[in-house]
């Protein structure tokens, strides 16, 4: 046992021995500094997996996982078989979307996947497919569909102008990235494919009111536990012939995916299933209740807030039948999508004004008066938040002048 | 200690307690099965990493890496500080290239790294940039530029064939991949950029002879060490300029790279820098000695057995002065490059009647008497080669006709 320990090394002194992965305590936030808000990096979850840290431990050999290879006897044949299984166990736990006899292709994050998509659904297109999703539409959509200007696709933007003839790809958010709401396609016509964007469609976000069966239909680890650093996404896939193409890109563009991080993905995503499975240990409360306790905790003081600035509005979302957890519940957003009144103009402006780093409405193919703020940060971060968004009305004007 | 042995669990039994991955045993190789070397899944290494597993594991805890970023303080937001200090300490321990005020991008595999490269180097120009390497060259470059279409850069072919006016990118891989030789660019205009794809320029391969310092040079975990399956490449980049280019590739089309795999990296190179810096357990042979006895080893037996079959033929490579290793000593590539004898015409045809998968010389832009063959599978699998490489004649000749 002494052995172990003598050999167990932390992070920043590598040496032959174990090394343990433990990161160095956060300095606190400076009142001068600003709040960053304008990323969803999702840290808010990390306390929960810090009161499982024992229980949900990964350790890997330096002889496990070499091979580019990891199951040749399936389509996707990087995809760990454990993942494979974590990802329709934790569907089928859900009951938000359908795996069965599906496709399941593993990518870097959605975001790479997003792209795979787009590729495998434009590959034979002599002309760029138009490429559109209704404004306000996530931010990096634009850039990522024109960052290579391929000549098999192109971003159309805001789907509600989209009125060019031919083949279109509509993205479909839903809940939406920035406000939240519950999507579906805009545009309906027979030369389009539709893309589901499933990210936020967890319980912690949303009521669970239908399983979906989309023919592509995309999820993330980031979202959904709060792993962003991992970027492991998943889409599932009903056509065999799109599921290949979206390989193809795969293959080509990256050679799979992180052994490693599927590893730990299919170790995390199974052990939410196993809390509710009764595997857990008694007194850690189950994911699902833990973070949609805390998300209606934060937007229930958020709305506080907001309603006593006098400066700002939010979305309002209607109660509904939640199949996960058999109650009505409302949606609590990801993000805040905030919009200041109409003679301030600026959202992201007031907020920087009270150091709120937020990303302005204009980058969502809307107008200024609306900018987004994460509500996934880490506890501090979002105190000092609400704090600097209750802040004197002075401050406000001034900052709107910076 | 009894607890936490009750708590580990194996692969594919997810469940709330730690996770080691042990995977399980391989089946053999059947008698009428294909010997698969069209791939260069670098497995041969395993077996040194099985026997330092105990002292190369990494235990990675539940919230642990969860972040999207690692170091805001950094250009490479996502880059983990104990990755960017190995990936120092062993170019600084072999001397192979200088990192010294270099700029390191870290992507998923040297493959996604050349796209945000081709991207970097063409980003700004109205027509698509052509993009050369000379013939044989690794396979992947042509799908790997043109797979998207993009109208930043355009796959031209052969660098010894190219006379097109205007900005070019000539990729130059060294030692090269399929052949093994030492390579400079061909081209050599003013108007044109070279990427240097340096997987192979580690000792096990070949003589390390200058301390390269070019503009832009990418290197791979997968080569280097083994670990394919991790997905970890980096650049090492003069201009502050191209970097950030590069950087900003990898945001829009992954956000970063996989934590647990930058973290597994840090911990492998660091083991292997350890191991020369005295800190290894002494009955251990260091990693280069190690690959590098058999990478000669394969070649021996591999050379004899061609000299025996009259059919192929092999390169041949000086003997140079290897600044790692103080000693003589020729190259000893990743792959064998075979050709075949002209009347055969198909090297892969003849290899495939012996039920050897290779990859074909027209993938190299090539002729089809040259095949390309791994070097670095399995030991059980590199043996089934040579036994049907040294087949009777009667073999071959039924092999040529299937």
């Amino acid at each position: 046992m002494g052995g172990t320990k003598n050999t167990t090394t932390r992070v920043g002194k590598a040496s032959f021995g174990v090394s343990k992965c433990t990161r160095p305590a956060r300095a606190g936030l400076k009142p001068d500094s600003p709040v960053n808000l304008d990323q969803g990096d999702p840290t808010m979850f990390e306390e929960y997996w810090r009161k499982n840290k024992e229980s949900c431990d990964v350790v890997i050999g330096g002889s496990e996982l070499m091979s580019y290879f990891s199951n040749p006897h399936i389509m996707c044949w990087y995809l760990l078989p454990e993942l494979e299984d974590s990802i329709h166990r934790l569907h089928s736990l859900v009951g938000n979307v359908s795996t069965e006899g599906r496709h399941i292709i593993v990518g870097s994050g959605s975001t790479q996947l997003l792209q795979a998509t787009l590729y495998a659904l434009s590959a034979n297109s002599p002309q760029p497919v138009s490429v559109v999703c209704a404004a306000p539409y996530y931010s990096c959509y634009p850039e990522l569909a024109d960052l290579l200007k391929s000549g098999l696709y192109k971003w159309e933007g805001d789907a509600y102008n989209f009125d060019k003839e031919g083949p279109y790809i509509e993205l479909v958010t839903s809940p939406n990235n920035p406000d939240g709401y519950i999507r579906g396609p805009v545009v309906n016509r027979g030369d389009g494919k539709v893309v589901y964007d499933l990210a936020y469609y967890w319980p912690q976000y949303t009521a669970i009111t239908h399983q979906l069966d989309h023919d592509i239909m995309l999820f993330t680890f980031s979202k959904s536990t709060g792993h962003a650093g991992s970027r492991i996404g998943w889409a599932i896939v009903k056509d065999e012939k799109v599921a290949r193409k979206m390989l193809k890109f795969m293959e080509v563009m990256s050679i799979g995916v992180s052994k490693e991080a599927q590893f730990r993905a299919a170790k995390i995503l199974g052990a939410i299933c196993d809390g509710y499975e009764g595997f857990r240990p008694i007194d850690t409360e189950n994911f699902f209740e833990y973070s949609k306790r805390l998300m209606i905790e934060r937007w229930e003081r958020l709305r506080e807030v907001v309603n006593q600035s006098e400066i700002f509005s939010l979305p309002k979302f209607s109660q509904e039948y939640c199949l996960f957890s058999s109650e009505f519940t409302e949606t609590h957003p990801s993000f805040a999508w905030l919009k200041c009144k109409e003679e301030l103009k600026d959202a992201q402006s007031v907020l920087r004004g009270q150091k709120i780093l937020a990303r302005s409405g204009t980058k969502f193919g809307v107008d200024p008066t609306f900018a987004r703020v994460s509500m996934v940060s880490r506890e501090d971060v979002f105190n000092a938040f609400l704090e600097r968004l209750s802040a004197p009305k002075g401050a406000v004007s001034n900052g709107n002048q910076a």
